[in-house]
C-alpha cells in the first residue's frame, strides 16, 4: 500500500509543508525510520530529531513546526504535516497501513468440545480444540481461539476475544467486546483458608466474576472468583501481563494496571486509577479515583482520591521522593551525626574545663 | 433451598434468639447481604455493624452478643445464632447452600490422547483435548479437566483435580487430593546453567518434584524440577496464583505462600511458614517453621523458627517498624542535622571568641 | 548403568587419588550421595563437607586436594579425582548417567491442526493438539509438544522445542534451538494506549518479536510484541519463569534474567546483562553490557556498562550497601540526633548563662 503525503494529510485533517507528492510506504518510530516512511514528533522538546530523521515525511504539531522553523532545523527533502495531534494523527496512518487481521470466519471447528445448551451468537468462532462448557452463552460475533476454555454457565458479551490457551472458567460474566490474552485465567478459585485444628481448611469460593465492556486482559494474568457476591473490573480498564487479581477485588472504569501487579482480597478502585508496575496493594483498602501508585510500591492504607503515591510503605509521592533523596546520602548524614557528636563532645569539655558550674546555694 | 434458622442452629449447634422461624435463602457478607440472607460477625469489634445490616440472620459469638445486649443494638427483627465459632459455622452454611459443583463423570473423553502403559483409577475423568503420556499413574478418582496434561511416568495420587490447561511434566508425583489450578506448570526445568567460554551451557535437570496430600496450588504458578534430587512441597501447604518455586526448593507441611511470591533455588521452608504476597527468597537458606515474612518482603538470610520478618533487606519486624517510621520522617531529621550543624558552628564561635583556649605550656 | 571410576577419569582427563576400579552407579550433590554415588567439590573452602560424604567417589580441584591432605581430611574409602574444572567435570558425568530424554518421533500427530501454506523441516515433530496457523515455517528436527499453538506467519528455526501448552502468537521469529517452556506467550500485545476523551484506546502492535540462538525461556513468562519493528531477544539469552519483556524491548546476547523481572516498553539491555530475582526496569532506558542488577532493584535510570546496581531506586551497589547498613541503625540515629538536640540546647543554655553577649556598641 502507498498513500502520498498529500492524501495522507487530506485524511487526517493536516497541513502540508514541502512535497505533497511524497509517496509513503510505511511508518516507523522517529529514530529508525528509512525513506519512504512517515513518522511523527508529539513532543516539542525533541525538534532537534527531526533533523536527523531518515524519514520522507513527518507529522508534527504547530509548536515544533514554528520552533523548527525558528532554529532553522527543517530538513530539506522531508515533508511535513503539521496536526493538533501529531500521536493520534501518526496512529490513524498506522492504523491504515496496518489494517487489523480479519477476524477468523465465523463457525465452530469441528475439533473444538461444544457442551449442552450452550448459546452462540451470530458470527461466532470457535476455534480447533476449544472447549465450551454446558449453559454458557457467547455473544454475536465473539471469537475463541485455539485451545481456549470457556466453563459452565460463562456468558461472554458480543465481539469478545478469547486469545489461545486461555482459562475463563465457570459462571463469570464478560461484557462487550473484552478481550483475554494467551494463557490468563479468569474465574480460579480465590485463596481463601480457614485455620481448623492447624490445617487450613479451604472455604468454598462460591462467588463468581463480572468483567464490564471494553475490557483488556494481558498475559498470563489470574482474576479470582470471589468467595461470595463477585470479583469486577469495570469497563474501559486495561491491565497488562502477568497481573494478580484477587477474590472480591473491584475495580472501576477505565483503571490502568501495569505489568506484575498484585491487588489483595477485597480492595476497591474507584475510576481512572492507574497502577504501574509490580505494585503490591493490600486487601480490604480503598484506591480512590483518579489515584495513581508508582511502580515497585507497596500500599498498605487506603488512597484518597487523585493522589499520587510511591514506595515500600508508599507515601505521597512529593514526600517519597523527599524521603529517596534522604536515603541516597543518608551514608553521609550518618557521617554528619558521628562528626557533630565529636563536635559537642569538644564543646561539653570546653565548657567544663573554662565555665564555673553555677553555685547550688 | 431455604432452611429455617431453628434448622440451622440445630445443624450447627448454635443457640437462637429471635424467631427461630425466620427463613434463609442464602449466605452473604455482613455489608452485602439482603432480606432472607443470614450473615455472620467474627470480631467483636465490629458490632456496630450488626445493627446496620440488612441480613435476616447473623451467626455471632457470645462475646459479641453480650456487647449487643449491653449496648442496646440487637436489631429488631434478626434472627442471632449464637456460636463458639461463627466464621466457622458461616462456613457450614455457605457449603449447605453452596454444594461443591457435582465431580464430572468417570471417563476418558474420546478426544483425550492417553499414551501407553498408563494406569488408571477407578472412576477417573480425564477430560477433552487432555494428554496423558506414556506410564503416567492417576490415583482413583482423579479429575484432569480439558486441556491439562499430565507427563511421562508422572503419578498423581487418589482424588486430585488438575484444572484446564494446566500442565504437569514428567517424573512428577502428588499425593492425594492436590488441586493444581490452570495455567500453573509443575515440573519445568530448573533456572541453571554453567559458564563456558562467555557462554551459558545448558545444566541438565534430571530431578523431579514431589507434593505431598492435600496440597492445593494456585493459577499461573510455575514449581521448578530439581537439578537433582527433589523439588519438595510439604503436605497441606497452599499455594497463591503466580508464585514461582525454583528447582530444589523444599516446603514443609500446611505453609500459607500468596501470591507473586518467589523462592530460590534450594531453600527450605520449615512447617506452617506464611509468606505473604510478592515476596522473594533468595537460594540456599532456611526459613524456619512458624516463620512469617510481610508482603513484598526481601528475605537474603535463614530466618528463626517463629520469627516475623519485613522488609527488604528484611528485618524483625518491630525492628523494620521501626525503621518506616524513621523513614517516614527522614526528611525532617536531615533538617534536624543541619539545624544541629549550625548551632553547633554557632556554639563554637561563641566559644572562640569568649574563651581564652588553654595556654600551652 | 555404571562405570568405573577409572572409566570416568578417563573420560573427563582427571587424575584418580584411591581406589579407580570403585563403581559408580549414579551422582549426587554432596549432602545427599549415598553409596555408589559420584559428587563434586567446586569451592576449596568446604572442604570440611568432602570428610562427611557418603559418596564413594568426588570430583575436586587440584587446590582442595592440596587442602584436604594438608588437613588430613580426606576421607578413607573414598575415591578422589583431580580436575581444573570439577563442577563442568560433574555435569558431564551428570549427562551421561541421566542422558536428555529421546526426541519425539517425527511426524505430525492426526489430532494436531496444521494450517494452509506450512513449511515443515525434516524430522519435525509436532504433537497431539497442537495448531499451527497458516504460512507458519518449522526448521528441521523443531519440535511442539502437545496443545502448543503457533500463530500465523511465525517461524521457527531448527531444533527448537515448544513445551505443552505453550503459545506463539503470528508473525514472530524463533532462531536455532530456541526453547519455550510451558504457559509461556510469546507474542502478545504490547500494552499501548492512546487517551481519547477520558478513555483508553487501543494502539495497534503491529509489530513482531525476533528471538536469537540458543534462546531459553523458562515457564509461564509473556513476551509482547512490538507496536512497531521487533521486540528482540539476543542469542544466547536465558530467562528464568514468570518474567515480562514489554513492547519493542531489546535484549542483547548471553543475558540471564531471573524469575519474575519485568522490562518496560523500549528499554535496551546490551549483552551479558544479568537481572536477578523480581527486579524493575522502566521503559526507554540502556542497561550496559555486562550490568548486573540485584534482586528486587528498582531500576530508573540508564545504568553503564560493567557497573552492579541494587536497590529501589538502584544506587550502584557499594552505596547502596551502606545505605541499607545506615538504614538498618536508623532507629538508633533518630536516637542520637534527639539525643544531640538535648546536648546542644544544654549547651546553648549555659553559654546564655555564662557569657556575656558581645556588646552593641
Amino acid at each position: 500500500m502507498t498513500r502520498t503525503v498529500a492524501e495522507l494529510a487530506a485524511l487526517l485533517g493536516a497541513r502540508v509543508e514541502g512535497d505533497g507528492g511524497t509517496v509513503i510506504e510505511g511508518v516507523a518510530p522517529i529514530d529508525t525510520a528509512s525513506p519512504g516512511e512517515l513518522t511523527f514528533l508529539a513532543n516539542p522538546r525533541y525538534t532537534d530529531r527531526v533533523k536527523d530523521t531518515r524519514a520522507s515525511a513527518v507529522i508534527i504539531s504547530s509548536a515544533a513546526d514554528t520552533a523548527l522553523h525558528e532554529r532553522d532545523l527543517v530538513p530539506p527533502g522531508v515533508a511535513l504535516l503539521v496536526h493538533d495531534d501529531p500521536y493520534y494523527a501518526f496512529l490513524r496512518v498506522l492504523t491504515l497501513f496496518h489494517p487489523a487481521p480479519p477476524a477468523p470466519p465465523p463457525g465452530i471447528d469441528p475439533r473444538a468440545t461444544v457442551g449442552k445448551r450452550v448459546q452462540l451468537g451470530d458470527g461466532v468462532h470457535v476455534g480447533t480444540h476449544c472447549v465450551i462448557d454446558d449453559d454458557a452463552v457467547l455473544g454475536k460475533g465473539t471469537v475463541m481461539l485455539a485451545g481456549s476454555f470457556v466453563g459452565a454457565k460463562t456468558v461472554l458479551g458480543p465481539e469478545c476475544l478469547i486469545g489461545p490457551n486461555t482459562t475463563v472458567l465457570r459462571e463469570c460474566t464478560l461484557g462487550a467486546r473484552v478481550r483475554i490474552h494467551p494463557g490468563t485465567v479468569i474465574g480460579s478459585d480465590g485463596f481463601g483458608y480457614a485455620p481448623v485444628g492447624g490445617k487450613h481448611e479451604k472455604i468454598p469460593q462460591v462467588g463468581g466474576v463480572t468483567i464490564g465492556d471494553d475490557v483488556e486482559i494481558g498475559a498470563g494474568c489470574t482474576v479470582d472468583r470471589a468467595t461470595m457476591g463477585q470479583t469486577t473490573i469495570g469497563s474501559g480498564t486495561k491491565i497488562d501481563n502477568l497481573v494478580q487479581i484477587a477474590h472480591n477485588v473491584q475495580i472501576g472504569e477505565d483503571c490502568i494496571i501495569i505489568a506484575q501487579t498484585a491487588i489483595a482480597g477485597s480492595t476497591k478502585l474507584g475510576d481512572h486509577v492507574t497502577l504501574a508496575g509490580q505494585v503490591g496493594i493490600v486487601g480490604h483498602i480503598e484506591i480512590g479515583s483518579g489515584a495513581t501508585v508508582g511502580a515497585q510500591s507497596g500500599v498498605g492504607k487506603s488512597i484518597p482520591p487523585g493522589t499520587i503515591w510511591l514506595g515500600t510503605p508508599a507515601h505521597d509521592i512529593g514526600h517519597q521522593r523527599r524521603i529517596y533523596a534522604a536515603i541516597s546520602s543518608l551514608p553521609d548524614h550518618v557521617k554528619t551525626i558521628r562528626a557533630l557528636e565529636k563536635r559537642i563532645a569538644a564543646l561539653e569539655e570546653q565548657l567544663a574545663v573554662h565555665i564555673v558550674p553555677p553555685a547550688q546555694s
